[in-house]
């Protein structure tokens, strides 16, 4: 095993370059630096640190003392009203809460249980009245609460739920029913132990009408024996795959009443006669808008992934900087891990695409500050946060997964070692992918709303134009068109004096190879449903099925679109020369890998010539070597103390070990004590043997 | 969410296709299905499963009196030798440990450790004397014991590991040291808490030469007091990301004196006077040999691997046969999640891979057992089992990680709970991937034999003879060479009459594309690694290191090809007909999505045209459609029963929660008392108004 299967440090021509840490450390803190700096500050106290080997009942005892030095600590109170101690501050309360990860996910979690789902549903939903009387006990923990949407038949499909609430005007209360077990809340938060009070979401019926999916507040257990109220009971969803401070469970109502005025009634109303009314005439509509206010939970699970990914890419590339395996280029001294270049592409790729994620948060958020603080909140303000949200959500969580997978199998053995994090995160962060909206249906969002966008521009139009519609949307964020070259030129990749995969440097080619990809795909599923709409229900469906797949590829890809969109505005923002030089690299890095893993469509579809194609793999390596020796200082700059990382293998311990190790050899070797190495030995006999 | 994004059911062209459930089953136990059923059988007893929730000593504790448990059912002494009350039965053995991975991976891996790894060492590295002195106690479980080979300091690299055997003449004793922390041993099972004795790996030195490594018998604790004995100590590894039935440890030793009998010496004795001998003269063949034992770790793991995937896929393709979500084909009638196509893609080609893996496993267990029981255990058989055990190994544990992953995605919430298994298995697995060897470490083992084949064939030939090499190598095992082409044709793609993906459906075809891929891929490397043995060590080794991506990439298609013949070769022992159409379909899938997969390759080398690489992606589709109606069939072949699947979703629970609700909406109905929609009552405004 020890023989060729090894490399030297390969030198980089970047010799003299160098990242200016702090500067780009700034730059990845972004617009709320101060609320992240202070939430970082927070989360490394050990108060409110993950104890592993807990039991789950244990767990939850202690997640939910943290919640209280959270409420302590002025934490988690950023979004509400100023007039109840709040700040009105969204933005700022989304970026604080996502830096809680690398304390425990599960206090982060469960806080954005009690405040970001919960809290946010009374404030969003609810009227002044209801905010003054629930938000100072929610936002407190006097009143610790659930948000019930999710039931056990239905997971993302949240319009089709069939628990009901049925208006009463004889006695002016609204009736909460789960008629059947599929009907039951589940996986809900706080449900099992804590919750004294929930937002229920019901099919709101009155005057024999029903009026689609409302939210309404309901007591739960009573406050002083902790006890289920008449009419609700429930089952606990004991332990998870992760998250095991949080006690989700299930709850079920039968013939529970409460007054008519806990129906959060700010997008829809029942009068005391049962009529309904609502400023928002379209049910379709409606239902749009109340789901809308629950984006935060993806935006801000969007930079917890993020944040995730940097604890893990840091603590697995400083140990890979340290670690030594395997000695093929020298007899004494064994290579660092880093130095191999299959190393290399295990992590910085994924690198780069942290960055990318990074930066891509940093716009969501801002994005979404602009819509929840009513600077920009237009109904087309608002769809673009959602599709934004739902496409980063997708991408960075899955990313996380993967990091944190591909970290932990880097460090080896010491990587499974829960005491080095990656398996203790991987496991919270797990379910991720598939709460707040499942990864895989966020992504057909994104596609319904390409096509939607397509369709619109494409409105009694040729498709033959779509040439020049896929060139002009890869001009946008104000690209240089004069780069850009006509898809038909591609086709046999002529336009290039190089044949080799170096021209892809070219920041507007990677746009062009990146946006093209996005249209094209569109184009195609757009022609193939062309006809769709046309067919019986059933039909249609069908159609749509058999291109499923195609449709959740090009959400994909225009995800990563934005991904790339976002990194490149972000190198506008640094003035070092060489912390540019080295994040432009590392922009590439992300935008090559990117065409590196679809190469089959590009090449298929004729994007590239198969010689240049040939030449991406290598000119990739090339990239990762330039790379490699500011990988440190790229990771120094996620800013993340020891007091986060909390990594035995990321504290030095590995280098201190083999410099005993190197002074023991060392000393042995002075005092001529060393044995003879049994192969030495052979040598010289065979020597002497033919002299 | 509702409308545009949903499917029905495609109807199958095989109407009347069934698959013979009993015969598949057979076919997929194999040569030692009753020692698999016998196995089965004790892993569907309660007393043997994993309790979630135990915190790791607790854990610990049950895995220790579960060793007890399989003794008593005389469940692991298959392997040892009869006069000791074993059976000679060295596949038999490995086919039943495997299974018990269904019960609980620590209960299989600590069995592994005690009777795998300490017992193997002492029968398979001892003499008759050892063996008749130490095996009773280990396999009656009355010595745990460890297998004390992996350093701090050398995860995979056994050859450097820094423990020292010195003989002293004197005492005839060998005094074994850890000379510095990076020496000290780590992950060690039983090393924490239960071992009482360790078979310690340590470089051999007498006379002062060292003889490289060997393997020592040294007693660790005082039986009575379980306390260390003298200048032994150690540290608790603790919580780990899995496993945590088993105490995983470190052990340090100073100046510890076993007798020179200790010496498993087997393959290398030290007299009294200090002479060293072995009948195996060369040191590096000698290494080998003594590892080469240690073989069964990895084809075990293999097969645990297969057996965790095959009860992932049951229990997710189990419910996505239920479960469903959304409902645009139908206003009443949600659509199961199966019928998507995004659901087939992320299921039904884990579902070929899985079945690729267990009849490659099966392959390599009978290669094993011929080795291990001598009836073919030449150098060269050893050397084939060795690749063959790497390269399988490498896949099929990445394969169950991937696999328990997105089973758990596919069952969203239900599968992050842990009673649903995915989670806990997933991370019980996870080390699979890093332990018995590296997977990126084996496979540039598999890639080394890869080049010393390719470097044997062409000594002295002009490289130009590639083509007829690769076709050569294309027609292993007895394909009809007729139905191949020279590679140049594939260069156009035009050999085909048809353009599009079908013709890819040919067996000899599929055979010729991926045996093509492999040997040019590692053509390709040679070529560019031909000047590196010329020159200076750093040299070369850079120049190696520029290629180990290529190198590992050429191994894992090595070792998709080896299970992709595998398979092929399975579809011979199957008689019924509608079996074998199903199963030969399943096998085309798993061939045609490991073409897509690498469809970049083939396009940039020519191997596939543009035109019938953009079919491929809809074939498959096609294939996915056609296999839905028998995926309940195919897990069903698996043979796990419920004691062996204990996950709640598996179980039809969801089907009684859907007709409960079925039941619930009819009778509504039928009383007209069901609210009328708010949509569907504004639609008979609208109507009412335009009258």
């Amino acid at each position: 095993m020890t023989d060729v299967f090894t490399a030297t440090t390969i030198p980089s021509n970047d010799a003299g370059t160098t990242v200016d840490v702090a500067e780009l450390g700034r730059a990845l803190l972004g617009r709320w630096a101060d609320v992240r700096l202070q939430a970082r500050a927070l989360a490394g106290l050990p108060d409110l640190h993950k104890v592993e080997g807990l039991t789950h009942t244990e767990h939850r005892k202690r997640a939910f003392g943290q919640l209280g030095l959270l409420v302590e600590h002025n934490a988690v109170h950023r979004a509400f009203p100023q007039r109840l101690g709040g700040n009105n501050d969204h933005g700022g309360n989304v970026a604080g809460f996502e830096e809680l990860v690398t304390a425990d996910p599960s206090v982060q979690i469960k806080a954005g249980v009690q405040w970001g789902l919960f809290g946010s549903a009374v404030l969003h939903l609810g009227t002044r009245e209801h905010q003054d009387k629930w938000l100072p006990g929610i936002m407190s923990l006097a009143i610790p609460g659930c948000f019930a949407m999710t039931e056990i038949g239905h997971g993302s499909d949240v319009a089709s739920i069939a628990t009901t609430a049925t208006y009463d005007p004889g006695t002016e209360e609204f009736v909460i029913n789960t008629p059947f077990r599929a009907a039951w809340k589940e996986f809900i938060g706080n449900a099992a132990v804590d919750g004294l009070a929930a937002v229920v979401f019901a099919q709101l019926v009155t005057r024999g009408v029903n009026h689609g999916v409302h939210a309404f507040y309901v007591e739960l257990r009573d406050p002083s024996t902790k006890e289920f109220l008449p009419g609700i009971g429930g089952l606990d969803d004991n332990i998870k795959g992760g998250l095991n401070g949080i006690d989700n469970g299930r709850l079920h109502f039968t013939n529970v009443r409460i007054p008519r005025t806990n129906l959060l009634n700010r997008y829809g109303d029942v009068a005391a006669d049962g009529t309904y009314s609502s400023p928002i005439a379209s049910p379709g509509r409606r239902f749009f808008t109340m789901l809308g206010t629950l984006v935060q939970g993806r935006v801000s699970l969007d930079g917890a992934a993020v944040a995730a990914s940097k604890v893990a890419l840091t603590i697995a590339i400083r140990y890979a900087a340290e670690r030594r395996q395997f000695n093929a280029a020298s007899d004494t001294e064994e290579v660092v891990l880093l130095d191999y270049q299959r190393h290399q592409r295990r992590l910085l790729p994924r690198l780069a695409t942290t960055y990318a994620a990074a930066f891509a948060h940093e716009k969501l958020l801002a994005k979404f500050d602009d819509v929840f603080s009513g600077a920009n909140d237009s109904d087309e303000d608002r769809q673009d946060l959602e599709t934004l949200a739902a496409a980063l959500k997708s991408l960075s969580t899955w990313h996380a997964l993967e990091t944190l997978q591909e970290c932990r199998e880097a460090c080896g053995g010491a990587g499974f070692m829960v005491e080095n994090r990656f398996t203790s995160l991987r496991a919270d962060l797990d379910v991720y992918a598939t709460f707040e909206g499942d990864n895989t249906v966020l992504l057909q969002l994104v596609a319904k709303r390409l096509l939607a966008d397509y369709s619109k521009e494409f409105r009694n139009l040729d498709f033959g134009v779509l040439a020049r519609f896929a060139v002009g949307q890869a001009a946008d964020l104000a690209f240089n068109k004069t780069g850009l070259r006509q898809v038909s030129q591609f086709v046999a990749d002529t336009g290039s004096a190089q044949k080799s995969a170096k021209a892809l440097k070219d920041q507007d080619t990677q746009h062009q190879m990146l946006a093209g990809r996005v249209q094209t795909m569109v184009a195609d599923v757009a022609g193939a449903l062309k006809g769709a709409a046309k067919l019986p229900q059933d039909k249609a469906a069908e159609i749509f099925n058999e291109h499923q797949n195609e449709l959740i590829e090009a959400a994909r890809a225009h995800a990563e679109l934005l991904q790339w969109e976002s990194f490149t505005e972000a190198l506008g923002g640094i003035a070092d020369e060489g912390t540019l030089k080295v994040l432009t690299r590392l922009r590439d890095l992300f935008g090559l890998t990117l065409i590196e893993k679809h190469l089959d469509w590009y090449l298929m579809n004729g994007r590239i010539s198969m010689q240049r194609a040939r030449t991406l793999a290598p000119y990739i390596n090339r990239v990762l070597a330039k790379l490699r020796p500011h990988a440190l200082e790229l990771v120094d700059a996620f800013g993340y103390g020891p007091e986060h990382l909390r990594a035995p293998i990321a504290t030095g311990i590995e280098r201190e070990r083999q410099e005993e190790a190197r002074e023991y050899y060392r000393a042995m070797r002075a005092s001529s004590d060393a044995p003879i190495d049994e192969k030495v030995l052979l040598l010289r006999t065979k020597v002497h043997g033919r002299k």
